[in-house]
């Protein structure tokens, strides 16, 4: 397989052996050195203000989560093969997480980004912005992950 | 209605009428002015690392969100009738949250706990607590809430 | 009085009048509406760690938390008179700050830049970042902040 | 020396040797396995906002981040010995710091109080609480360290 081959599997373990990755639908897209995104859908089941039909912060959070874990695993093997993603992938664990709900989170399709900051041999930190389809942001996070 | 009454009320209704609750299958227990308690039973579909049949960082987030929210604002109406509760519940949203994870999610059934440490008129801010059914910490976070 | 020299006074004030900002030396630049800056240099008293000569975690964090407020308060008034944004840096508070310590605090000169991401009537969120002279990013910051 | 000589002397050497802690005024008090303290002083230098004369929001952080990296390392080596605790303070490194102003920092003497929720060989999560001399709580905060 090629390199690109490798990481699309990975990338689909991650969509389909993950059950609540499954549950809120995630997507993951870009796996780059720099960058890293994932998309959802809006569906009924992800709602949390039936009235704004607006997103629920515990799925804001996920999605904030997994792409800020995969942008840290990303970055500390950038460059190295993708068989060593998957063995990070496999220790990689949230240390903790801020998130900051800055707009009801209303749209059709969403797009989680993930930057690092830092990424050392065992902790790394990143940013994140979830913006939905209109370009809006709607919510921030920051994350330190164990990736080591 | 009795306040107990109208209290078992509302907790029905955030249960029910919010889906991405009823995803996670949460259960409003004690809505009391210093601490409010959520429980909710372990499923396959909250699963986050399949090794270990723990809970996805996205369940632990959501569970703790919510019972930061409830506890928020049951601490702004302490002594006050609850259709003001549930309306305060109509205006609450979370401004930030910070979760800090501990320990794998495993267990049959978890139990979040809150505590509001400040609440004025306008914004509250809360610690909330995630304990497995034998007792062990599993998260902690901290929220801050426009309640007004 | 024009609008900069309005600006500019108030800057003075806040560095002046603000004991604890004088001992960190914290020279406000750009208060725009988009982003405010503030500067310090090294000096021996901000020292927390004597082996590497870096910064203290808490110059770090009161740059940031200072820097975030001004933005918070300046993005609030945008457009408005400079007597407001005095007003409201009188009921300027922060309610929460995140600092994330990326790398050591080496170098001869600081800037902390502030950016708002939601600027409401009651609440602020911005976030903050600190760079060495060489360009380095020392830490990030988030804050949420109560502005009316 | 004993043990609680050599803890002595290392607390002395914390508070001496680390300039920033000197202009705060960081007095260490107990360094026990499951809590550990600071105390400091109101001065005139430490104050944020002159027409309350409360504490300014820099100082707080810096005794939280303190109090909990101490909280952290004792946690790491408790039963070790003091040379390991040391040793241990060497490498010492806050990842990251929340922390929640929840009322003015009114008093005449401050402490701040660390307890570590997780402790393992690399990373280590505290939080940590301030109060004045009457007992009000003035600020919460969360950290986490990397300790080894």
């Amino acid at each position: 397989m090629s390199h690109e081959d490798e990481l699309a599997a990975l990338a689909r373990a991650v969509e389909a052996q993950i059950p609540f990755n499954r549950v809120v639908g995630l997507q993951l897209g870009d796996l780059g050195p720099t960058e890293t995104t994932i998309t959802f859908e809006m569906r009924d089941e992800l709602v949390g203000n039936f009235a704004r039909g607006s997103l629920h912060g515990g799925v804001i959070s996920a999605a904030l989560d997994v792409v800020g874990g995969m942008a840290a695993i990303t970055a500390a093997v950038a460059g190295g093969d993708v068989s060593t993603l998957a063995e990070r992938f496999g220790k990689l664990g949230t240390i903790d997480l801020r998130v900051d709900y800055l707009r009801p989170g209303v749209g059709e399709k969403f797009t989680a980004t993930g930057y690092t900051l830092r990424a050392g041999n065992k902790v790394a930190v990143t940013r994140m912005e979830l913006h939905n389809d209109e370009g809006d942001l709607i919510a921030v996070g920051t994350g330190t992950y164990l990736i080591g």
